[in-house]
């Protein structure tokens, strides 16, 4: 069970975390292309301390907006999502490849991520693009009780997937994220995230009715823009690494 | 002798040229990269125009400039000018892959490539970039007085260089651009220019002061942002391939 | 019976129309503000040009997107959408004051302008703006079956309301414009058009179903972007002007 | 003597410094308007702070330069200086009156102050906009030996200044800044600062030779983008206040 995590958030003159503090921890991390946040400087940066630590690099693509953190859905063409995907892949692949390493997987930011599990149109832009580009990137989704339609959909393309799963929001009995307006939606005792953890490393979740529901996840995304979700992430790791 | 042009330069809702009675004439088209102008889509349809007439594809990275066009001179440091023309490649050279084609050679643009004709610390930085980036890019540079220091700086880099001339500027005896500021700095009679054709085809040009001096180019820089340049660079294809 | 035209629409190097053919048929120019065009530089000639031929100055604010050209929506907030027009209107206000002119009303640009048709929370975001900015702007929203409501919500806001029709849109028998994905939507005859011009100007237009229909509209909408429309205008001006 | 700090320089997600532990210690704040940081809900929180504070609001306007924070030097003419500040004047303008305030100066950002001082040509177009918007707004620049010839070039566009000194920067016998690249240009032992302040706030500074020197100034700039410096701005505002 692999961590993945928002990198490279920064622009410019601002950042948000303290990369310095996560990367030792994660397994994966998702930095911003330019679109949502990311400089070519803070990009390199990012990427250049990712490869000291032997994380993997996603691009992590959004939609057009700085002001808005790319978290405001904006209605795009299946057409430009799929040219302002590639648009993204490559700045960020040119820079791994300048940094000695390579880009190894895709997933989508924010409202584009959000986009992408409600409307088929735009899961298939993304697909498109990551069909088009080189390298055999994954797309990581979210694991839902949809896996097996996302899976039979990816194939058309040709685009493998990587599922993840979240440590700290609640699931449903049919296996899906409950809303965030809902009370409890988001769990909030470290307690219940770490069993939460254990369950999902073991292919499973115990969902809001009590159930433990089969939940299949090649990773975990995990927060590093606080210092209590780097806390966490600290935690969630030696959980992992069989620490009880 | 080939013919380059800057294409693609329109962002959006804008556009130039009609890229379509430009593209049969050309043999390089210098891409814009989303930083003076090139929106994703835009990008895409330049190159699959250039690749549908085996029209070469470069990239034309700029100063992130938008409103000024790239005509702007920025204070950048190497690490930006270097962290930025990789970003630009990269986003070119995946719409290339995405399209069935490959990059082919770096020109930077406007004010960017002016700051490296005057300044060996710009076009150390850019160097780096193609160095650092994959596929033994050449970087055109403007063929001056100035070649063999230009090739040997290169060559420290590991970066070939393609040299290109202008059919319609005056060359100085000491074999530069006359600048635009001076009377008779831009030819414009039709018979001027292709004179300057054919001379430069055979390695040389007539200075100012009525020498004929040498000056090796690989390419000639042609306008296609008006009907007038569109027309010329028919007359100069026509040239070129044997007419009189 | 007032003419409203979009103008300013270029944004550094590019430019869509000829604003100088357009500026003399008008009496309404709705001028970008930056966010879906108009550089400072572009804004700043359109109000001259807008002043020295007597035409008012509307402020065309749109959602932040220069790419999609203010044409995509976007999920944004009310107080989002409130302080990004107050600072589109400022801006403007104050190229407007420099130039010894004044702003005169407010007209959302594009996906916004739609969004505010569809949607009264973004009708109220504009509204709220409106009424805490100075000068007792008017808004210009699109002349419907609606108006009635429409008036009495910018009531509460103390805000005056310009309507607006169009002379090329086929109208429903109650009062709204036909989808542009219907055959027929979009009258393409000039007589039509000019029949339509007409009939607006004595407060009815003629329905899809042959109906005649009050329409009451302070302006008609007219559009300066390519020659038939530049055309176009001067016809309907002419018309106005009490020619047949 | 008065305490100016630039406040407001985050961007949607990103913030810089802590406002609300500043705002109570300072006298006039520079807000970015969206040039090198300040989205508008941004620049609207801050007005509206300063407001709650009554403290005063100028306009920061920047060369367009989000990536470099306004840093970086732009070849812009004079033109485009005079067109952008007027915009970015005017829409910090609308935000404060939608908040109940007003504007009261302008102080130019980064490398646009930077470049103000050295070339007249510049702080020519800076003074041409602000004789050009409304409300006699001062421009704040830095209090150097030059101040007779900056009052008299004021004079002739009409425009008040405003004079700012660094409480931590050592001034050279003839009056001006010590560059920073030399050993000692920045002032740091809390000691040092003091001393320099209280002299400052009599009207003279002790340069790096050991004289005593004129230095008559509006205002001290204070910086709030670290815990130091807000701590430091807190000791200054109780030195000024009359204790030791």
């Amino acid at each position: 069970m692999k961590l993945n995590c928002d990198l490279g958030e920064g622009f410019g003159r601002w950042s948000i975390c303290d990369e310095q503090q996560v990367m030792p921890y994660i397994d994966m991390a998702n930095v911003a292309c330019g679109y949502h946040a990311g400089d070519p400087l803070t990009m390199r940066a990012t990427v250049r301390l990712a490869l000291q630590h032997g994380v993997q690099v996603g691009a992590h693509p959004s939609y057009p907006d700085l002001a808005g953190f790319g978290r405001r859905s904006m209605e795009c063409s299946s057409g430009e999502i799929t040219a302002f995907t590639l648009y993204q892949i490559g700045a960020l692949r040119e820079i791994c490849r300048a940094e000695g390493g390579k880009l190894s997987y895709v997933k989508p930011h924010g409202a584009l991520y959000n986009d992408m599990m409600k409307d088929i149109v735009v899961m298939r832009a993304l697909m498109t693009a990551i069909a088009q580009a080189g390298g055999d990137l994954p797309l990581m989704i979210l694991a839902t009780a949809d896996r097996v339609q996302h899976e039979s959909l990816a194939a058309e393309y040709g685009v493998k997937l990587l599922f993840e799963a979240f440590a700290d929001r609640r699931y449903t009995a049919d296996c899906r994220l409950m809303p965030r307006s809902e009370p409890g939606a988001v769990l909030s005792s470290e307690a219940d995230i770490l069993k939460q953890v254990r369950h999902l490393a073991n292919g499973s979740v115990t969902s809001d009715t009590g159930e433990e529901i089969a939940l299949l996840a090649d990773c975990l995304c995990v927060h590093g823009d606080n210092e209590e979700g780097i806390a966490m992430i600290k935690t969630i790791r030696a959980v992992l690494a069989g620490g009880d």
